[in-house]
């Protein structure tokens, strides 16, 4: 699985990413609703985290996804994957760490980190396509593509 | 609390109901992803279960709801309540119970009972509001009101 | 306190409340997965965000949720009303503003607004009783009610 | 992508699996809380659709999972994956097919198809580790290993 081989590599940051890519960090918390009877935080909780990691690597962008939207664009998820390497429980407080990984007007592919005490908590990726209102396949504009592959400090 | 005793009255079946109302009866169980930490199914699932009621409600009256929005009509909930008497564990088999209290163009309130063997497990109601797709209030036409109120088998 | 008066109003309290009461107000968002293809929030989100509120409302009180329950009590929901007044959507901040309306060792009354702008969005309230990790009615110790009672700048 | 492709494989029915594995079929359908202001069912829900799929897998394999959670064992997802191949609308009736893909003491994958009139929405896989309540890795005993592989009609 070389995509999330590359996904290794950044985490463990040991690597030779010569080409910066966006990313934001974010903190977030367990939700008591987010934990299931085994006491942990329940596996789909990770991709509704994924989704508010993306919403905020927009919003650090200056181009909030409301607004994508609203320029009648939609970033489609078609894939999702987690791997869950240790759990959270209730009140738990971690990081959700974004990484724009590839972007065509077609295309694009975010990478995750969850994050507790500096250790990796769960990795993963999500895969877009973009659409219209209507659900059929368009592209991006280029200076929604501008923005959302700027470097930032 | 006015509305709560006459719910009191239908759900010990005890009463001089001479009125019957439209409801209906359907199978749920308590998914693992419905419980929370305390092992039991977490509060906010209840007005899931009165939703899911809802649509077979509307179903069993040959009105499914998505043919009521299809028609531009909403019916927006402005109030919910709900008493939870018992707990439900995972797997839990248990019947939830929708009658349609009261209709009017501009307004609904449907009552519920969640029921497992027999017993009470939580009962509540919802109040709605009939809007358009701008949510602006609007009225519910003759031959929906007439559907939706019709005494099934 | 007029808002809170008027909260207090609408569910029969009647009034003047001389007596000051701990409460807490954060910040939330509306999460894109917590809306409905009205494009609206859903209405069962607002008894997460309630759950939310009672989270931070213990951490201010200095007596976090997780460490209640790790010492064998449990705040069990045993009703909850939610006053749906205006719409939220995506990526909408909010305020989720909670108070304690009554404690006895046995049973806990929280009220809840959502406020967006300054204006109410939603209000209702949870009533608890008190229970150890076998749903057995049981009370808070006076320690625990102390923090939860004290009113905190 | 190895374990992608041999699910292709058996999406695609194309193939050679002379090997039967056991399975379940079960009918959902998509809750309104379960869309989201795309219109659509969101993401992660397939998630808890597996999981479904996974309760109902084990009842048809007469050891219910609540059964085998109540013998100290614990089936913990450590990988999901989805493709999300075609949009579920609300109240849109579906199929979810699991098949146990593999299956040892320590360990085992099932393989998951969201169905509906006969295509393809979804695909996807989970992986499971085997843990006690105190999530240790432990090795689930001979009888549920036998009773979760066995064939049924």
């Amino acid at each position: 699985m070389k995509k999330f081989q590359s996904l290794e590599n950044f985490s463990n940051k040991s690597s030779l990413s010569l080409i910066k890519k966006p990313s934001v960090e974010i903190k977030e918390r367990v939700r008591y609703s987010e934990t299931d009877r085994m006491g942990l935080a329940h596996n789909k909780n990770y991709l509704e985290w994924f989704e508010i990691g993306r919403t905020e690597f927009c919003r650090h962008q200056n181009i909030p996804y409301s607004e994508i939207e609203a320029r009648g664009y939609y970033l489609v998820v078609v894939e999702a994957y987690c791997k869950y390497r240790k759990p959270l429980g209730y009140d738990d407080e971690f990081n959700i760490k974004v990484i724009l990984d590839q972007l065509t007007p077609k295309k694009a592919v975010f990478k995750y980190e969850l994050l507790k005490d500096s250790k990796i908590i769960a990795s993963g990726y999500t895969v877009h396509i973009v659409t219209n209102s209507k659900t059929e396949v368009c592209s991006l504009p280029a200076d929604i593509i501008e923005k959302i592959k700027a470097i930032k400090p």
